[in-house]
């Protein structure tokens, strides 16, 4: 590792804030056509706060390769966009009916269920549309761009988290043996983790072989977030969680912890941590915020 | 006109039957890691018949500038994927409430509201990355693959499609006065036929001001098509419409035939069909396709 402690979380929140005071302004680029009805429901749940991990992956795995975050930003807001809009209607009444996110009442709680679909489909969309115009104009080269589009939308789709919503929702889709966690846990959360660090190295201008490091890199690691979610899901309260604990076991869904217990299933994340780094070892360039990433996403409390 | 009806008809076939027989066969392209459920709830509705209109504009455009069908299929089928998961989530309960489609039980009847949920996602989604995909080794220019990209991402965003379905469901996004249903048609009907000839013929080599000329036929033409959906659903029984007709009374929606009567809507159906066909009057290159066309949906049936 090359970076202590202290100096990773200030690399973090930097480049969190950068996220975030951008999301914030992001609502200007939404002209007037756009319903007000359906504006407030898309801003409420993109400016609700949050990690922006996916975000900040993007940005950094892009400025590995040179790229800075001024540039890359359109697709690492697309996304934070992917991200919420599958938030929202994953907490839909048809799917997990959770009725608190990030510590507030969920889409559908405040703006109807319709509205709450509506807004999920139109930040998907949005996703696309929003770096496909931005970069047209920043000079990136047009390769670039859709070889990054084309990751993003495969992480989104039917091989992507729809799929693993599927495989954690549809009682018909689950299937009994040890693997099946590690099945939903890869295409629920990995697949776009992945996408986040794998499309901005290839935007940034990494080659075949690196932009494949850092999907592997974003494969074991949102493994191992997905196992520490489980961990927090069992062992965390509201307040800490900013949503409801516990509710894994209320519906039953077969997660790590519920398939291997507590400690074997901190045991795999710390497997799956070190498996991360391993993937970007022969990487040249400054990797270290990456090292650092995957040692604290085991350690996180929420 | 350059066509005759007889002729048309044969060329609107033979088109709509090459979309068919690849619909068909593109679950080959879905890979196993998308689960089953999934996979049969995304097919279903995909092959659930129609007029294929939309991929049809697509190919077409892109052949009056030189482009075979083959080479700009996988941007028409991203087109009908986006049309049938706009479908798939305007039938939910939460929405239009329809459990009767292209004369079939809709996909939330059949697989339950969570699994058409994502269906939906994972359609909107695989409108993208299929394109993305496909063109990626087919030799088609990276910029003018991001340029039909772009425009497809803008038609289902919140300017598009999903702004649409807003003014139209949203009883607070309702407003007052005659421009409105215009304002409907124009966002939830006519931006997406629009994307689907201004980036067809973007991908085909159209430059920016053919391109421009293509979106405007598409608009007017758009327009016009809402307006015979509106009087369909007033005058259509259930077998010849596929759909259940009389949904726009009974849930008081501002349609032009409830602003204009059955009349007056079709004088103005008539006008965008002519506004439209003017649009491209000064494109080199053989439109007379587009013509016939705009001549044919205001004469449709169903």
């Amino acid at each position: 590792m090359t970076h202590t402690a202290h100096s990773f979380n200030v690399l973090f929140s930097e480049a969190g804030e950068f996220v975030e005071s951008r999301l914030q302004g992001i609502a200007e680029a939404l002209p007037a056509p756009a319903p007000t009805r359906l504006r407030d429901s898309i801003m409420y749940s993109l400016t609700a706060g949050g990690k922006r991990l996916r975000p900040i992956l993007c940005l950094k795995a892009a400025q590995v390769f040179g790229m800075g975050w001024e540039r890359s930003l359109p697709l690492a807001l697309g996304f934070e966009m992917i991200h919420t809009a599958s938030l929202i209607h994953d907490d839909l009444p048809a799917m997990d009916n959770d009725v608190l996110r990030r510590g507030k009442p969920t889409n559908h709680v405040l703006f109807g269920e319709s509205l709450a679909i509506l807004a999920g489909d139109a930040l998907l969309a949005w996703a696309f549309e929003y770096p496909l115009t931005q970069l047209a104009g920043a000079d990136v080269p047009a390769d670039r761009i859709c070889e990054a589009m084309r990751i993003m939308a495969n992480a989104c789709g039917p091989f992507g988290i729809c799929g693993g919503q599927v495989l954690d929702t549809d009682p018909e889709s689950m299937e009994d043996g040890a693997d099946f966690p590690f099945k939903v846990a890869a295409q629920k959360t990995a697949v776009l983790i992945s996408a986040c660090v794998e499309s901005g190295a290839a935007l940034g201008g990494a080659d075949k072989k690196e932009a494949c490091a850092f999907r592997a890199y974003g494969m074991h690691l949102g493994a191992a977030f997905q196992m520490v979610d489980d961990i927090l899901d069992v062992t965390s309260s509201a307040e800490e969680l900013g949503k409801t604990p516990g509710k894994d076991a209320t519906q039953n869904k077969k997660t790590f912890v519920s398939l291997f217990g507590l400690e074997e299933t901190r045991s795999l994340a710390k497997i799956e941590s070190e498996k991360a780094i391993e993937a970007i070892s022969g990487i040249k360039g400054d990797t270290g915020f990456f090292e650092a990433l995957s040692g604290y996403l085991v350690e996180r409390t929420r």
